[in-house]
C-alpha cells in the first residue's frame, strides 16, 4: 500500500494544455510526484480522427502505466471524449478526466439553464459537452470554438488590441444566447479567464475544467486513501517530441515564479519513446 | 501614458496569503511586472484594532505608491475590510481588492440564496461579507471560522487525516445551511480547495477570492488602457520581516513549478522599512 501512495500521479495531455490541469494539482496536492506526458510530436489531436486519438491516447498511457504511477489524469479535452471508456476498462488505477467535472460544475452554477461551453473544434465536433450535459433538464448548451486562443497562451499573449478583439468575436454568440456561465472547455483557456470574463461581463462565471479536474483528483485519490502526505514533490515532465521546445513553450504556461529555493532534482523535463 | 502602461502592479497583504492573488494575477498578466510587499512584520493582522490596520495597510500602500506602481492591489480581507474607502480617496490608480468581487460572483453562482463564507475570525468579527452581499434579495449568508486552515497552508501541508478532521469541523455549519456556494474568504484557503471541495461534495461551488480578484484587476486594467502587453514580468517580493522567512513560506505558497529557464533578475526578494 504505501508503495502506491509514494507512486506518482501520471498527467497525460496531447501537448501543453495539460499543464494549467497540472498547475492546479500541484496546488492542491504540492507533495504528490508528478509524471506529466505531452504528446507533442503527434499534437495537436483536433484534426485526427477519433480512432486514431484513441490509439496515440493509449499507447501515451501504457507508458503512463509502465513507469508505475498511482493514478491517471487524462488532461485533454480531445483525448478525453475519445479514450475515456476505454481507459477505465484498460487502468485500475484511479482515473480523472476534465469533462465531467466541468459539466457538473456548469450545471450546478448556471442560474438560468444557459450553459455555454467554449473549446476547440475537435472537441465541439465531437459533442462530448452535449453528452455530459444532456441528462441535466432545462439546461441549454451553446458551443462556440476559439481556433486562436492556443496560439495566444502559447505565444505567453494574454492581453491587447488583437486578443481583445478576437475575444469579442468568438465570444459574441455567448453573449447573444444570454448564458449566465461558460465552460473554459480547452485547458488553455484558464490562461485567458482575465479576457473572457473582461469580454462578457461580471454576470457571466467561468468554470475552469482545469480547477474541476484538480478538484476531481484530489477527491479520487482522497478516498482511495492514496494522498501522499509526505512527498518530496518531483515533476517529471516528459515529451514525445522535443524537449527544448517543450521546456520553452511549458515555461510560458506555468513558468509563474520561477522559484529559486527548490532543488532542481524536483524538476526535470525529457523525452520519451511512445510506440503507436 | 506609456510610463504608466510600464509601471508596475502593486500587491499588498499583511503576510503570505496575497500571494495566491499574485499568482492569479500572473497567471493573467505574466508580462505585467508585480512588487508584492507583505507586511509580515506586523501580521497577522487579525487581532488588532480596525484602526491599527488601517493606519499599517496605509502606510504599506504609501510605500508600494512611492515606488511607481500604476495599479494598487488590496490582496487581504481584513485591509481590505479597514482601509478601502480611505484608499480610494487617498491613491489615484486603479484600486482592486478581494473581498467585492468574491461577494458578487458569489451571489451570481448561489441557485438557493444559500452562501457561506470561510474566513478568519476577523474578518467574520468585521462583518464585511455580510454588508457585501447584504443588497442581494433572498441571499442568507452563513459564517464559518476556519483558524488553524492558515497554519497548514503555511506548513504545506494540504492533505492528510488531521487536515481532513479539522475541516469536517469547520465546514459542519456550512453543510446544515444547506449553502450551495462557499466564498473561500481568505487567501490562504484557495490552496486548500480540494479538501474543502472533498469535505462538502459536488454540489458546493467554491468562490475564491484571489482568482475574483485577478478577474477585477484585469478588467480594470484594461478598461483604463494600462495592459502592458510587452513587459518582462519582472516581480519584487518585498517584506517589512525576515526576508529569508519570507522567501521559505513563499516558496510554499507558489513554489509550483520551479523554472530554471527564468532569468533571476524577474524574480526578487527583499525587504524594506514601512514607517507607521
Amino acid at each position: 500500500m504505501s508503495e502506491t501512495v509514494d507512486a506518482p500521479i501520471g498527467i497525460f495531455d496531447s501537448g501543453f494544455g495539460g499543464l494549467t490541469v497540472a498547475s492546479a494539482i500541484v496546488d492542491q496536492l504540492p507533495g504528490e510526484d508528478i509524471i506529466y506526458l505531452g504528446d507533442t510530436a503527434r499534437s495537436p489531436y483536433g484534426p485526427r480522427s477519433i480512432a486514431e486519438v484513441r490509439r496515440f491516447a493509449l499507447a501515451c498511457l501504457d507508458t503512463l502505466m509502465e513507469m508505475g504511477v498511482k493514478a491517471l489524469v487524462i488532461a485533454c479535452n480531445t483525448a478525453s471524449a475519445a479514450v475515456l471508456a476505454d481507459a477505465r476498462e484498460r487502468y485500475h488505477v484511479p482515473l480523472t478526466e476534465v469533462i465531467m467535472p466541468a459539466a457538473r460544475r456548469a450545471v450546478r452554477v448556471s442560474r438560468t439553464g444557459r450553459v455555454a461551453v467554449a473549446c476547440t473544434s475537435a472537441t465541439a465536433v465531437s459533442g462530448v459537452y452535449d453528452d455530459a450535459i444532456g441528462a441535466a433538464m432545462g439546461v441549454e448548451l451553446t458551443t462556440v470554438v476559439c481556433p486562436r486562443f492556443v496560439e495566444f497562451v502559447e505565444k505567453g499573449i494574454t492581453g491587447g488590441d488583437e486578443l481583445l478583439a478576437v475575444a469579442e468575436e468568438y465570444l459574441a454568440p455567448v453573449i447573444r444566447s444570454r448564458a449566465d456561465t461558460l465552460i473554459l472547455g480547452c485547458t488553455h483557456y484558464p490562461l485567458l479567464s482575465g479576457v473572457i470574463s473582461y469580454v462578457l461581463g461580471p454576470d457571466v462565471t467561468l468554470v475552469s475544467s482545469a480547477e474541476e479536474c484538480a478538484n476531481a483528483t484530489y477527491a479520487t485519490l482522497t478516498r482511495a486513501g492514496w494522498v501522499n502526505p509526505s512527498g518530496q514533490g518531483c515533476r517529471r515532465f516528459l515529451t514525445t517530441g522535443n524537449p527544448d521546445r517543450f521546456a520553452q513553450i511549458g515555461s510560458r504556461l506555468l513558468g509563474k515564479f520561477g522559484n529559486h529555493a527548490e532543488p532542481l532534482k524536483n524538476l526535470s523535463y525529457g523525452q520519451v519513446m511512445v510506440s503507436v
